[in-house]
């Protein structure tokens, strides 16, 4: 071998493509270096885990998409939930995200429907209204004559400035706008609660 | 839509790709199904994200071998530790699997070279001498004139009966053959050690 190597070329594996492989891995939520470590020399070690990993990955980047009508994550267009007759469509669920779908539809209590904005107006961050699909809110609000709005965006300042937005859009309607109770959580101990929280849960407490 | 939906068809995504990427994901080591959802939104989510992946795993997939000299996980073949002149190829340190090299290379007091097994004899699992490369380790032991092995094999049954088979090999010949030390770890709490651990380090133990 003439060639010499650089003792750093490949990081401490001897491979740039490995490190590549490790850094890209590393790059996803909750994997740090070490994570990453073991799950990429996983897949250098056993072809059939990385190349069903590969298949699937391809697969899901193809067929997944989001709903046209209400944006949650799906494959049929539009999504099961729109297309369910059984779901009621006046009462529309507001959710930041599509992500934010999953756990009313895992719980399994919710028989209304549901609209993504896709964000959260957010001046800081410059997400306008103009950003955001209310027009389109508020035609689907008009088209399916919903009657109740339940906002279920993150307790943040983002998410209290479109909530605050929404109930404007809906000002001088007679649509019922509600929200997510803020309070303790269901085996939450009382010790450990935050102080904002405790106070909300406070200020909504109810008489038995 | 005539088409009807089976409830469970996707899981909890309403997409039978997204469940199927989940699953690929949550068979990675270290990733339970929640990780693996939350990583599987992602790669959903960001495009840009899962193509680097996608491209990286392929490229580790097809450019990532292993020694044929030592087993070493490596691109250059042989790799750099066997092409290493300033490696001492008379100290043999034999491992069990390419991954048992890194710490190695990372703590980088080592300078001799290496020898990846690719398993550990285990009359359980079906694996006898004749599925381990003994035969190629002695003839490397004789064709670099090995003077010392340095036995690196897990302190289980399975490494402890591979190191007497090696042991039995050298039987006769003047090499030395050591092991890693058993004790303590650095910084490791006393009070916490497993008591094989601790009996082997009171055995092992050196006056100052």
């Amino acid at each position: 071998m003439s060639r010499s190597f650089d003792p750093n070329e490949g990081g401490e594996f001897q491979s740039p493509a490995l490190e590549r492989l490790v850094r890209s891995l590393s790059r996803l939520p909750g994997l740090g270096r070490k994570s990453a470590t073991r799950i990429g020399l996983h897949l250098i070690d056993q072809k059939s885990v990385a190349e069903e990993l590969l298949l699937s990955a391809a697969e899901a980047g193809q067929k997944v998409t989001n709903c046209s009508n209400c944006g949650a994550i799906t494959e049929p267009d539009p999504c099961r939930i729109c297309c369910n007759d059984r779901r009621n469509p006046t009462q529309l669920c507001i959710v930041a995200t599509p992500v934010d779908v999953l756990p009313f539809e895992k719980a399994g209590f919710f028989s209304g429907r549901y609209f993504v904005l896709g964000g959260l107006l957010s001046p800081l961050d410059g997400v306008r209204s103009e950003d955001l699909p209310f027009q389109k809110l508020a035609r689907r609000i008009e088209d399916d004559r919903v009657t109740e709005v339940i906002i279920a965006l993150d307790a943040s300042v983002e998410g209290e400035t479109t909530a605050l937005y929404v109930q404007r859009m809906l000002e001088g309607s007679d649509i019922n706008m509600t929200r997510l109770a803020t309070g303790i959580p269901v085996g939450g101990a009382l010790a450990y609660i935050d102080e904002v929280t405790l106070q909300r849960a406070f200020q909504g407490r109810r008489s038995f």
